[in-house]
C-alpha cells in the first residue's frame, strides 16, 4: 500500500525540506525495517538529498541549476518551462531510504527535499515501503 | 526473475519513449503489486522520467544538456564520448515505479524514456519486480 | 540488515571505484537474489555507475562537472563547497543493482564509483539487500 502527501510550494524555484513530513508518515504507517521509496508523479518537480543545516546549500543549489540549465531562446516547448523539465530529469523523481526500527537511516547533515522546478504549485509526493 | 528487451536507437542523441513496451512486459510478467526497477546496463545510455505530451520536451532537454555539458577539447578519452557518459551519470542508470493491480503509478504527463547519449546503437533494458 | 563499509578518498574531486569491495560485501553477506541498494550518508559524496575499462572516463567526468557546475562567486554558503553539493544531487546518494545468483548484474563496461566532490575525507557507504 502506497501513502500520498500533498504539499505547496511558494516560489518558481525553491527547495522544501519534507524530512519531518516523512518521518510522520512513516510513523503513521507504522513502517519498521525495509526501504522507503519516495515518488514525485510530476514532469517539473522532483526529490532529493541534500544539506539540511545551512539554508543556503538551497539557493546555491537553484542558483547553480539556473546558471547550467537556463531557459534557452532555442527551446521549443511552447510552456516555456523547457529549463525545468531538464532539472527534474537530472535531479530524479524517486529517492530511496534505508529505515530500521521505523527510524529513516540519513546521514548527520542529510534531508529529504522536493524540488519545485516550475511553482508555485499544489505537488503530491508517494511513498511506498517495501519491507526486508 | 528479471525480464530484458532489446530497443534500436536511431540518433546519437535522443529520448526514445518506452512506457507502452514497459507496460506490455508488465502484462507479460503478471506483475501486479510492488515497486518496478528498469536498469540500463550501458554506459553512455540511461534511463529517465519525463513529459510524454509534447515531443518538443525531449528536444530541448537534449539541447540543454549538450549546451552544459559538451565535448570539450580537454577531454582525454580516445573513444570522443566523455559527453555522453557524464550524461549517462548524471540521467542515471535506473529508475522506480510503483506498480498497483498490475498498473504503473505514473503522473498524467509522464512517460519513461531511454535516454540514448552515443547511438545510434542497440540497447538492453533489464526490468527486474519486487513485490510488496 | 544494511551493512556498512569506510572508504578513504584522496582528491578534491574523483571517482572512486568500489566494484571489488561491493562484489566482496556481497560474498560475506551471502546475499543471492534481488536488489542492493548502495547509500551514502553524505551531502558532497554520491554514488553512480559508469565505465570502468578507461580511467580517462572518470578524469574527464569530474572534469565536465566542474565546467557545468563551477563555484560560483554569488554562492552564499559558508563553507565554499556549494559545488559539491549540487554535484551530489545530480549524482545521487544511492544506486540500485539486480542481483542473480550471488552475483552484480552489470554491463560489460560498468563499475560502481563512489564520487568525492569535497575530499579528500573518510566516507561511509551503506548496502541494504532487498530478496525477490
Amino acid at each position: 500500500m502506497k501513502r500520498t502527501v500533498n504539499l505547496t510550494t511558494h516560489q518558481t524555484k525553491e527547495l522544501q525540506e519534507i524530512t519531518p513530513l516523512i518521518r510522520e508518515e512513516l510513523r503513521k504507517a507504522s513502517w519498521k525495517n525495509g526501504i522507503l521509496m519516495l515518488f514525485v508523479p510530476h514532469t517539473t518537480a522532483a526529490v532529493t538529498i541534500n544539506e539540511n543545516a545551512d539554508p543556503d546549500v538551497c539557493t546555491d543549489l537553484v542558483y547553480a541549476l539556473k546558471h547550467a540549465f537556463p531557459q534557452h531562446p532555442a527551446f521549443h516547448h511552447i510552456e516555456g518551462n523547457s529549463d525545468a523539465h531538464v532539472m527534474t530529469s537530472l535531479t530524479g523523481s524517486s529517492e530511496l531510504i534505508i529505515v530500521e526500527n521505523g527510524q529513516l537511516v540519513l546521514g548527520t547533515w542529510q534531508g529529504i527535499y522536493l524540488a519545485e522546478y516550475d511553482g508555485p504549485r499544489r505537488r503530491s509526493l508517494h511513498l511506498k515501503f517495501i519491507e526486508g
